[in-house]
């Protein structure tokens, strides 16, 4: 191992073990969400390794970053009580600390485990005992977290003095997010990104233009002498919103003031989250604050909708329910939709979001009613109608209406999720009253106009 | 560089480029894209490596797979025509290999850039052509793969002959897959995998043992004699399903048919699953091959059922719709639940669960039923029924009830997600006819057994 000098950023590799991880059998979150903790600690981020459980390969990974100069380096996977978990192990080695048992942390584990053996009676209770002492057989010196799952973490500072220092986490990303609280609060982990400095974080949001044209804005902001030097921005399309994410030195605060008045002068009506906070969350306040109630009746989105207005804790104190109405049978007989109107507008149509919306309002007793129809594909589309066509409706038990038929891009899954988006943005403008009472037709004729 | 020798297995290294990927703003999908088609040509995918766009990072990066017998390295990104896409310069450099402009490539770029100036005019078009004419350059000896975007790929083989061999792929998912049939192709890609194996791959699925099970099951299997040297076993818990998934050589085709006949044997009514299909794509074609109906009635998954019954393609030939019956009063008015039972029992209760799955056969007009109900938190618990704490029932037009209480771990969103799973197995269970049609009462004796 090298001996390291930090450079002027504390730089970290994350270390990615797992078989099933490596070869795509699951998807590694772990790595961008670690990646994401270590930048807002100002700690920069250099690199993702991925490899499977051979001792070699995780032996040759940790040197490699010693020697690329990282201050820290943090483990996922590999603690679980099995022979190629071999995790811990190969840490030792490389940190050049013994193995031993920890009697108490062993105790621990037992008892995490008690409740669960009594739960499944037919286990080998011995083989399990064994199995879990193998969890608590640790780096000499090394800082014990405590289990969230059965498995510790652990951060192992090298017994040289050298840097760096490994942080030991296990797997599941549940246990990793709260073994990763406990992490930064050690003394080792504080020591080892003493050097690092401490940024502003600002996230707005933005929805309803490309995000190619944001590419623009930031030109037109620097020829308009906006200091943007200060500023490290970065822009990101998630769940068919704009996300602007700003890094800045607190010095740099009147940079982003200005930077955030030039994004709202220019986009006024795109600009909907200032703070950062998503549609979702500003949905849940500006009803939770009203006590009005919403309920939903959807063909296309299958449940989705009905799923995201009930994701966050205390949405029963606003959701009151929904329609799922695939068939048009359920169309009519669950949500009130006139059969004329699906016979001459045909079940995608904005006549039938609108009734939708109201049925829906009206058989669940709600204040706001949200109606949503389309065509998700693969199968069913035609060239009026192709694949990706969505009609959506958002009606207020005072008359307000707000409309729109849009052609989506994607397949099945990327339809459905991007219809619930929108959706959500359509019920937002209702509930802040950037809507006229208008009557329907009026409204129906911007159904060609971005929503 | 170090020079290599191939082990038993040919190794290739994933190394994905882009800071926006390493700060998790956008979710890398092609490293484990590109592992499974290496895998699926016999290579040994060792290892994913992310960096940013910093030129010594990548070229660490480069070395480092060099060093641990790369035969082969994959790269994604960098590409483009800015000054900070410099994948192909680094490349060069480490294969040692001099950058020379290709005149005819360079003709072809241009070509692939003629209508996009066309359609948008108000671009600078010498900037243009200057940006791309770096995208021209390439490491003289090279092969190169024509442009899918704008950007053309490379296979770069050594100037010394010794291996890796590195090919270079653009970032974008769609123009990556279609180049790397190309790449296949070359004449020293052929010869860089020369020596790879080919494999077989088995999965299987079982549901309702915990994950540690199976590694006792690996126990007994090789205590049963069971030749299981020859299988590369993984497992791994997805959503609430584990799936065993197994690499062996054509040879060992009978060792992989003993250990699923040991599985089969040791756990008969937990592996759903011999050919790897999940249990929705099992619902969904014992549904569609039967003719049958399925309608929900669901609390507090909220939508997610009906979202889950509805996913796949096809599903509205089986699926007619769903009631999200958050509240009592839609409980009551929407799917029929008496509300005696709810006074009695409680919303949370087998009995309204059972209710619920049968009303919503009955509102719907389908023949089987699903009902949910439960306290997903984080509020709501109480000391008889503490967060997590789901009923579920499936009932059929002919009188079968299959109806399940159970205590479910994690946050609210696990409780939610685990539901579906549960109840998706119970779906699973009463269409494969694995339910006596016994009188309810009986069945709900079950109630605090294993779903």
């Amino acid at each position: 191992m090298s001996a390291c000098s930090h450079r002027a950023a504390v730089r970290a590799g994350i270390l990615i073990t797992g078989t099933e991880v490596l070869t795509g059998i699951i998807s590694d979150r772990n790595g961008p969400w670690l990646s994401e903790r270590l930048v807002e600690l100002g700690v920069d981020a250099a690199m993702i390794h991925i490899v499977g459980d051979r001792p070699d390969d995780l032996m040759a990974a940790l040197r490699f970053m010693a020697d690329s100069e990282m201050a820290l380096i943090v483990t996922s996977g590999g603690l679980g009580p099995t022979a190629d978990d071999l995790t811990v192990e190969i840490v030792a080695q490389f940190a050049g600390r013994e193995m031993v048992l920890d009697a108490e942390l062993e105790e621990r584990i037992a008892e995490i485990l008690r409740p669960l053996m009594s739960r499944w009676p037919g286990l080998d209770a011995e083989a399990i005992r064994s199995a879990n002492r193998k969890q608590a057989v640790v780096p000499r010196g090394a800082t014990v977290l405590d289990p969230v799952g059965t498995a510790p973490g652990l951060v192992v500072p090298p017994s040289d003095g050298a840097c760096p220092i490994v942080v030991v986490l296990p797997g599941p990303p549940r246990e990793l997010h709260e073994m990763w609280e406990k992490a930064v609060q050690t003394e080792p982990f504080r020591r080892a990104i003493a050097g690092a400095k401490v940024y502003r974080w600002g996230v707005v949001r933005l929805y309803g233009i490309p995000e190619s044209e944001i590419a623009n804005t930031l030109r037109a902001a620097a020829d308009a002498s906006v200091p943007l030097a200060p500023l490290e921005i970065t822009t990101c399309l998630r769940r068919g919103e704009i996300e602007v994410a700003t890094r800045y030195e607190a010095a740099a605060e009147p940079a982003y003031a200005a930077f955030l008045d030039f994004l709202a002068e220019r986009h006024p009506d795109q600009l909907f989250s200032r703070d950062g906070s998503t549609v979702d969350e500003q949905m849940a306040s500006l009803l939770a604050g009203s006590g009005w109630t919403v309920a939903v009746a959807e063909s296309c989105t299958g449940g989705l909708m009905s799923g995201r207005l009930s994701e966050l804790a205390g949405s029963s104190a606003y959701f009151l329910g929904g329609l799922v109405v695939y068939s048009n049978d359920a169309k009519i007989s669950l949500a009130g939709v006139d059969p004329a109107l699906i016979e001459r507008f045909g079940a995608v149509s904005t006549e039938v979001a609108e009734a939708l919306a109201v049925g829906a309002a009206m058989r669940l007793g709600a204040d706001f009613g949200i109606g949503i129809t389309g065509i998700a594909g693969p199968g069913g589309g035609t060239e009026e109608k192709p694949v990706g066509t969505v009609c959506f409706s958002v009606a207020s038990r005072d008359g307000a209406r707000l409309t729109r038929r849009l052609r989506l891009p994607g397949n099945r899954s990327d339809i459905r999720e991007r219809s619930t988006t929108i959706a959500m943005h359509l019920l937002r403008r209702v509930l802040v009253g950037d809507v006229s009472a208008a009557p329907s037709s009026s409204v129906r004729d911007a159904r060609t106009e971005r929503a």
